[in-house]
């Protein structure tokens, strides 16, 4: 039976996580769309439903998806269109939206991993940044991205979207306080590399860990916060030709975190 | 006096250059916001009129703008709010919009600048991430980016916004034919480096000419096209870490293009 109700309770709940609070108070999240889905169910997530249209069923790929969500025993509620469209903008969801649980990353066991290669995040407010960010941190290896509290929630539907699945597997999380981060970086020897848009070392000069690096990239407008520069072990910048000041923060956090991963492969390689 | 009409002359205009067809009709394109304009002005386009409501002169940065632009003799159309909001997203316009004329950019002239150093971008069709790539190209102090015709336009707002007035001073032309491109950069030396997801060398490891290169990137889902491929000096890959199969084009770009605009530094040092 299709549900067309606006006042179902799956379709009220799934409507309500494109809002942060509720996404809080109740620890689920949002995934739209059949290839997303398909990440999800590849990343090994345990969903807690699926609704969908019949129009998931037009495409062969959502097919094979909505059939194999039954087949795993899935709760799968059939909704009409409008019931859909209530929820997410229509365009994205391709007949399908999942709800599953938030991930229970706590920040510390990021930081617990061997060999800790980390990004933070500082203050970043758009989402489509925030999601490529994610992206290129796991094509790049790293242990995980850590956020800190004045960063775009990375559950949010457009975060999602552009991290294209990354924020499925890889570990990130939100830390309480940046103060708390900072030491345990310093106890952990963990290199704190901060990224300047004027005042930094070049970063192809600077003289990288070959391990144990967290890089640091804060917003456009302001840079990371002076907390993390206080605590630095080097701050780099991206030399640019005027009259260019700053770079979009995802493509600086992608050079500097690919830098990083280069001066770890050389030291892999060399047995260290 | 405020113009209410959305049938005056310069609101249909404005309106219409939303379209590709009618900038390239009309030779116009639209430039919205207080900051795109300012960097417009800085940048010398010879704008050919203003339409602002009085929404613009709330803020004192939108007022010392439409000061300056009154004062430099530019035709400045007092409209109201529904009329300028029939032309644009009203957020986007801060009440300010205007209209400049296509610059008329000979994609050869790219070619012919001394040590050319040159972006080709092919098929890749989001605007945000074209916007992106031309901020980092200006940024990384490259020639000029060429587009070919399966490429997103680049006088589209989106892709004006995302290039934060690197649009106004790069040069960026679209190519009519690759063939007579690829033939160019072969007379003239140029090297033509191709990303490819999967199949080259690391780009860290890879033999960069030193001057004379055009790195070609293509869409994230087909990559470039092969004729760039077969008349490749080399082919680079970035390398990324399982299940991660691709990086955001703008992303994959802005590291490509800053692993080559190094090289370049390097021989400059050397005084080559």
């Amino acid at each position: 039976m299709t549900i067309t109700s606006l006042n179902n309770q799956y379709i009220k709940e799934a409507r309500s996580l494109s809002r942060k609070k509720e996404r809080i108070l109740t620890g689920k999240y949002l995934i739209e769309g059949v290839r997303l889905v398909e990440e999800a169910v590849a990343s090994g997530l345990a969903l807690e439903y699926a609704l969908y249209t019949e129009r998931v069923a037009n495409n062969p790929r959502g097919k094979i998806l909505l059939d194999k969500l039954i087949a795993a025993g899935l709760n799968c509620v059939d909704v009409d269109e409008r019931a859909l469209a209530s929820i997410t903008e229509t365009e994205q969801s391709q007949g399908i939206v999942t709800v599953a649980p938030l991930p229970t990353v706590p920040w510390k066991a990021v930081l617990e991993k061997e060999d800790p290669f980390i990004l933070i995040v500082d203050g970043l407010q758009d989402p489509g940044n925030l999601g490529t960010i994610i992206r290129t941190a796991e094509g790049a290896g790293l242990s995980g991205v850590l956020l800190t509290a004045g960063t775009v929630d990375p559950h949010s539907p457009k975060v999602i979207r552009a991290a294209m699945g990354s924020l499925f597997r890889l570990p990130v999380a939100t830390v309480p306080s940046v103060e708390q981060l900072v030491n345990i970086l310093q106890e952990k020897k963990i290199s704190i590399v901060v990224a300047d848009a004027t005042d930094g070392v070049p970063y192809f000069e600077a003289q990288w860990a070959q391990k144990n690096v967290a890089v640091v990239i804060g917003s456009e407008a302001v840079g990371p916060q002076p907390l993390f520069r206080d605590k630095a072990s080097m701050t780099v910048s991206i030399p640019l030709v005027p009259p260019v000041e700053s770079l979009n923060a995802a493509i600086a956090a992608s050079v500097l975190i690919f830098e990083a991963a280069r001066h770890r492969s050389v030291a892999s390689k060399k047995g260290l």
